[in-house]
């Protein structure tokens, strides 16, 4: 392409941060022709005559052939892009819970109307994580891929493993710092992060989840007896999305770990976010840098763009070849605990391999499969923080 | 391109290597026509009939459209490559020295011939630095870019800070275990790290060095007191290609550093590489992985030769702006030791810092030009320990 005539839905920390970054480096060939948001009286950096308030303004403007979808509102986004597609326009998109849950859909409709749909800056912010996968990797076989994609419980973690607190302290106070929303479901619970990894999982093994088949849980039950628990092991815990071939089958989940503190992973702080391959041929690989902010995120919107004047498009490449199929009944190991030992009961092993208290809290450890695990998730209403444990130990 | 065929010069490790990954991964339109390798008698992994001894038997294939130069001889592999690009042929190279040390002819002339010229395997083996710098950061600007790129000088140093002991007998351990060769000349005085670096700024700052003009000072004369004195501090000291843009020139070279232990390019440990990166949007990003290795280079030449299929050049956005101009004359601050005081005497600084004894050691700090600290390194015939300190301490 010779020219990009973009259109631009939302002004929010992602939209208004391309729109900064778009004129400050100026790119013959790039221009922002149109953007469009949803509400007239909001204050913004930006003169209100810059804006339109009708998606129309953007979608049957036939000089437009990028669309930006920087909006937040998943159900909207997803209307916008697929007009966008059918309209053959190109579309770049950072919202990972509306490509990961219409997500092949969305890719195959862009094949068929040959345009393409980008999606990095949905990924883990400023970090390049699909096109290293896709231009480095794709005919490397990869065994594994570790994700910490998640700011805000990542900085929650590392607060807490500095100095060990009730979960609720750390959270209100993250949010005063701007490290996280008022409500921070999406991200504590690990939705942003499987989200991600379903993203992740198509461009580094060509599988392609559905977010109810692969369990979710999170870090809203920490309690400091736990980061006690993982200290007196070496072990730090990080909330990961995780992905290994196991058998030649995939499996995936979203949950906190148990990691000794000997594995590079457990450097990662704060708001920082990082990828951990391994593969076949590479080895092992790790890509850290900012998941989140106004300019960081920008910048991988900014490549998507620009690798669109070479008229870039995700090869796939995993998915053509016949690769291993997901299996969400893997058995793991994990570790549960709560201060009230009578929650921790109805929990049902397969097999238990510890039980014992840190002070007053209570813990188990055993293996079950993921899918009995993820049954007995959905019917618990306790206050149970579950980790993945690592084979290595008290086993 | 439709059809890679393709002519590999060298089978040592990485020549090997990318034989093996080939035959194991087996991608259709992608084929191994003709071997050439130097000595017919030597042992190798394949059977000898798979061997031709003639560059010509490659480079007057009309066939062949892609040379693989993976020879260690740079005097040779620059006649090879300089007749394969004028041969039309693409060519991917994995000889750092080769190609820093004619790298702008090198480059126009594939340029000129309209032919790629890849090598993401000399710089960092298995990490994709260039491709990330091509395609993820091409329009962001860089403000400084550190690398850990020697494994052998990286090793050496995290046995070092795991237990001090005099380099001799470290760097004969190393030896005995493959860590270092014979002659660890290259690596261990920052001549391997400096072709690196001078390789990633084309990309990274589009400035073009010669070798004469960069500085390379490395660990041949540290000592157990220079650790300890590091320890102290809470510094490690690492080798570091560094690269930095101050008052809108690049400072550019490779030495020992004191680096806080609080930055996360001191979790580099043993062969491992790593690539840390600066920029306006992405901000701070570090890549890791294995820099050496048969299979893992292997990966990179793979990434390279798969890319041919999609016509992939490197597009060097950065020399096509007007950027940063290369500054020889930098001040720095740098710490110099020795066991014998008179032997530090002769060091000129513009200004001195500080200057004390660890132990028996006897240690300067103080700041001066690169140019000067050059011009006096290449006089003196002392074992002098010198490594680039901090501007944050002791001043």
């Amino acid at each position: 392409m010779s020219k990009l005539t973009i259109g631009l839905f939302g002004f929010g920390s992602v939209g208004s941060g391309i729109y900064h970054v778009l004129k400050k480096r100026s790119i013959p060939d790039i221009n922002i022709k149109t953007i469009v948001v949803k509400t007239p009286q909001k204050p913004r950096s930006v003169d209100s005559s810059n804006f339109s308030y009708k998606a129309e303004d953007i979608l049957e403007d036939a000089d437009i052939n990028v669309v930006l979808e920087l909006i937040d509102d998943a159900d909207a986004a997803y209307s916008i892009v697929k007009k966008a597609l059918n309209r053959k326009k190109h579309v770049i998109s950072a919202n990972k819970k509306m490509l990961a849950t219409h997500y092949q859909e969305l890719i195959y409709l862009a094949q068929s109307q040959r345009v393409s749909l980008l999606y990095e800056a949905a990924v883990c912010g400023s970090i390049p994580v699909l096109r290293t996968l896709e231009e480095s990797f794709s005919h490397d076989t990869l065994t594994s891929l570790r994700a910490i994609s998640n700011g805000t419980s990542n900085y929650v973690l590392t607060r807490l493993f500095q100095n060990p607190q009730p979960f609720e302290d750390i959270i209100t106070d993250a949010q005063k710092h701007g490290f996280a929303e008022s409500d921070p479901t999406l991200d504590i619970d690990g939705w942003d992060s499987k989200y991600k990894l379903i993203l992740t999982n198509y461009h580094a093994f060509g599988v392609l989840n559905s977010p109810d088949e692969i369990l979710n849980t999170g870090i809203r039950h920490i309690k400091p007896e736990d980061i006690e628990f993982a200290k007196d092991q070496n072990f730090t815990i990080k909330l990961i999305g995780h992905s290994k071939i196991v058998d030649d089958q995939l499996e995936a989940y979203v949950a906190p770990q148990f990691i000794p503190n000997s594995e590079a992973i457990t450097s990662i702080h704060f708001e920082n976010n990082a990828v951990e391959l391994n593969a076949d041929f590479a080895h092992q690989q790790l890509l850290q840098g900012k998941g989140a902010g106004s300019i960081p995120t920008a910048s991988a919107v900014l490549s998507d763009v620009v690798s669109l004047l070479k008229s870039y498009t995700y090869a796939y490449t995993k998915a053509q070849y016949n690769g291993p199929h997901f299996n969400g009944d893997k058995r793991i190991k994990v570790y549960i605990s709560s201060y009230i030992e009578e929650d921790l009961i109805p929990f049902e092993f397969d097999t238990e391999v510890l039980h014992g208290t840190q002070r007053k809290l209570h813990y188990r450890i055993g293996k079950l499969s993921l899918q009995s695990l993820k049954a007995q998730l959905e019917l618990s209403s306790k206050e149970v923080f579950i980790s993945v444990f690592p084979e290595l130990n008290l086993n």
